[in-house]
């Protein structure tokens, strides 16, 4: 099923030249229902899981990157199938998913209590309780050589920039994309919910089990959050790039997991506010 | 209490020119866990009604106004009291918040089972859940005069940006302002999540007893998502101006309800999504 991430609407646009009736692209945001049937043959079960605000398009990678990062369900093996809901969703169906689990996979379903409604710009919001909120207690540092260059960085907006047709022509839209630490891009996915950008490309990347991500870079288009850095410890990433700001929150866990955060990364120019060994800089005077 | 909102943490900063090591002011993310007391003097019961990333300050406000724009509370009166949880938690007491109602007030619970833990196998059926996520299902279509003109609303992200003390700190956060008609900023309110300002102002505005807030314009920092303009439609906002993109949702649901949505406001220029009878523009030539 091809979905569309971007609608025409009618709109008067206005500016000291005069008004102007025209159409306009925007993105499309649509609630998306995460199911998960699991359990043995002789009793399958069918359990609601969330309910996200996302741009329709990899509703299946969203799907099963959401089940990782909130830590439900361990490995690609576990995922059986994953299908929007034709049969038992007479309607709504393009925005019902359910993601089956072979006969004996094991979900990790306390992770699940948390989860039943995320908007597009909260992620987290929603849940129950404070304790809900960390998904990574299980997450062991990573142990890894992975560097990259302040030339490389430089260059990684321009190369998202390039790739993001949608937000070109919507200005509506977040995106992720993981590039290796020569600057090539593999996998960019885009969002009305940054989180759920996230979770797309992680859902990819586990499609193709290239788990943990610990050899690349993760770029983020906007504001890095406290949730965007928790689901980049979930799939092993070591070094994320923000184009905007991190939150505190954001810079404490990215500390406690030793994960390299580079924020706003533009105009040639970064701050690094964490693991700063990774980051691979010219031989300049240094003020310190 | 005091809450502060920006953090002080050091930052190694990149450019052409070398690397510096130094200190950064960034937006402070923390959980805020909310509480609802309710129910007879003989029978107070408390619930967990939902885990939010805020930025501290204005807890009270945010409290209320997520009560309010969830429907879970429908009017300022049956708030008895809103304070941080001092003694029921001996930790985490500034990230727990707890409002109490007076005893005959009776909270609209069926709109917070979407915020609870959800344990049990599904029974709820997919169509159940998507439409949860409508808090508006109770709103009338407000019968207002109100209108603003193309001047005023070229103005309003300049005055925004002068009051936003902590953003230009940080560059870390979004706000909510609400304006007169006239272009005079009555409240502005600051947050890592947009959704968490668009509650602090409309707790705030519940507190002025101001609501509905029917003759003024709402300005968002960033982009205007389906959630935000649901929590102004919940508030009786009828003029909703946006720096930058709407979401097809939030056009759609801005429709439903005869609101005036405006967005891309910056450098002079601005796009009327709906409803726009609301905005008047000087005696231009048009092109239709």
């Amino acid at each position: 099923m091809s979905l569309k991430a971007v609608a025409t609407l009618p709109v008067t646009k206005i500016n000291a030249a005069g008004v102007q009736d025209t159409n306009d692209a925007l993105a499309i945001e649509e609630p998306l229902e995460i199911r998960l049937q699991f359990g043995a043959e002789t009793n399958r079960k069918v359990q609601n899981i969330s309910v996200t605000m996302r741009t329709p398009g990899n509703d299946a990678e969203l799907a099963a990157g959401f089940l990782f990062t909130e830590g439900i369900v361990s490995k690609k093996e576990d995922i059986s199938d994953v299908e929007h809901c034709f049969i038992a969703c007479a309607e709504n169906k393009e925005n019902v998913i359910q993601v089956s689990l072979n006969n004996e996979a094991a979900p990790n379903l306390m992770n699940a209590e948390r989860n039943f409604y995320t908007t597009s710009s909260c992620g987290v919001c929603g849940k129950g309780s404070i304790n809900a909120i960390r998904t990574v207690n299980q997450v062991q540092k990573r142990d890894d050589q992975n560097t990259v260059t302040t030339d490389v960085l430089y260059q990684l907006p321009d190369l998202l920039r390039n790739h993001q047709t949608v937000f070109a022509d919507t200005g509506g839209l977040h995106a992720s994309a993981l590039f290796t630490t020569a600057g090539e891009l593999l996998i960019v996915r885009e969002d009305v919910g940054r989180h759920n950008a996230l979770d797309k490309l992680i859902g990819a990347a586990l499609n193709k089990k290239m788990l943990p991500l610990s050899e690349y870079v993760l770029l983020l288009s906007g504001r890095a959050s406290f949730e965007l850095v928790q689901k980049a410890v979930m799939a092993g990433i070591t070094i994320i790039a923000a184009v905007g700001a991190p939150s505190s929150l954001a810079v404490q866990l990215a500390h406690e997991f030793d994960i390299t955060l580079v924020g706003f990364l533009r105009d040639k120019r970064f701050n690094i506010y964490t693991a700063a060994h990774r980051i691979l800089t010219p031989d300049y005077e240094t003020s310190h």
